[in-house]
């Protein structure tokens, strides 16, 4: 039931960021972009933090296999916070009270174990930004690690 | 794409809590409680992580701007929750289920990187307590932080 | 309203993994799991971070008193994303669309805070996997702690 890997090296950290471009409502996969930055840094055994600083987006861990998996996550999200007249706070656009409240029922921050240089992640999960704003906006995402490094190199 | 910024100074941690009284259900501001604690800790680069320690209250990281968008999200978890005789755990009052369901679909715990000494909250997140029950409450706070001080003065 | 427990060890990690066998859709708590795990490796003070590997099954933390808790949650979650045959993703039956859902609202990662050698939950709170799919499952939560040790008994 359990298993253990027990890591001895110095512990350091990195800071860093990605800024995403949306197309205005839908699921954009940063994986990647995160895998590249962890690689980048010379990340070895730790933990990668992703803090998304908005609150009309936001971040999930989903399917990565069928892209209809995200058309219904965002129509299952339209339904849950509907655009409509009942909301006091209407000033920034009919999209903008329906994108906070998405953002409240999904994350803004995820913690994501790394082992060997690689997020834990499952065969099947990918790291996604969900943007609830009808338009493309800019979106930033704080990234910090904390464990080891393969070597110094990554360590500046 | 990507930024970096990585740390050579030695890691240590701090834990401490702050206890948040509510006045039945609402939002409550707790930034600037968590901004003061890393201030009284000397945290300077590293990640903050708060969690709550109770199943009918919740954190988010939300709108700190238009004080009605605190008005809406409510409602909203009120429609997505709502009292009613359909729960069959009815024994602590009819806002005790709902709150439950609400602390699930919120967050209990929160991880925030932390650089020169603040969070790196974007312009218009603020860090709120979400108090689900209808009394006030009083309602406690885990605080950890693990990264780098400014000086041993905050380490004791 | 700030309390500080400031600690001087040095700090290292360690990284793990619990396998759980599911029943098909309900709670199943895993506290018990997670504090073995911490008692096993000599955690002492520190951050635990459990991320499940699946995007059909996810975390919670919520009430551990009352059994029908769970069944209301389950009840509001069958309720907040139902079955039924408006998904475009339903290649692998009508209960895989809601269950990635549910993952979405809930949780795929939480950290918690480690005090003494425990996690620093609430008298009621307990740490379970949600299983989503209607028949059993063998779901993987990645484990990592950092922080100090009892004893390099725990370190190898």
């Amino acid at each position: 039931m359990l298993a253990q890997d027990t890591v001895r090296h110095p512990l350091s950290q990195a800071h860093g960021h990605i800024v995403v471009e949306t197309n205005g409502a839908g699921f954009q996969d940063v994986t990647r972009h995160l895998a590249n930055w962890l690689t980048e840094i010379g990340a070895e055994n730790g933990l990668l933090t992703a803090f998304i600083r908005h609150t009309s987006a936001s971040l999930t861990i989903q399917e990565n296999a069928d892209p209809n998996v995200q058309v219904d996550l965002l129509r299952s999200l339209d339904q849950l916070a509907p655009q409509g007249p009942h909301y006091v706070h209407d000033t920034e656009g009919p999209d903008d009270m329906p994108a906070h409240i998405k953002s409240m029922l999904t994350s803004t921050s995820l913690g994501i174990p790394v082992v060997g240089g690689s997020m834990v992640l499952g065969t099947w999960q990918g790291l996604y930004v969900i943007e609830h704003r009808s338009r493309p906006h800019s979106r930033e995402i704080a990234l910090h690690y904390l464990g080891t490094f393969f070597s110094d190199a990554g360590v500046q």
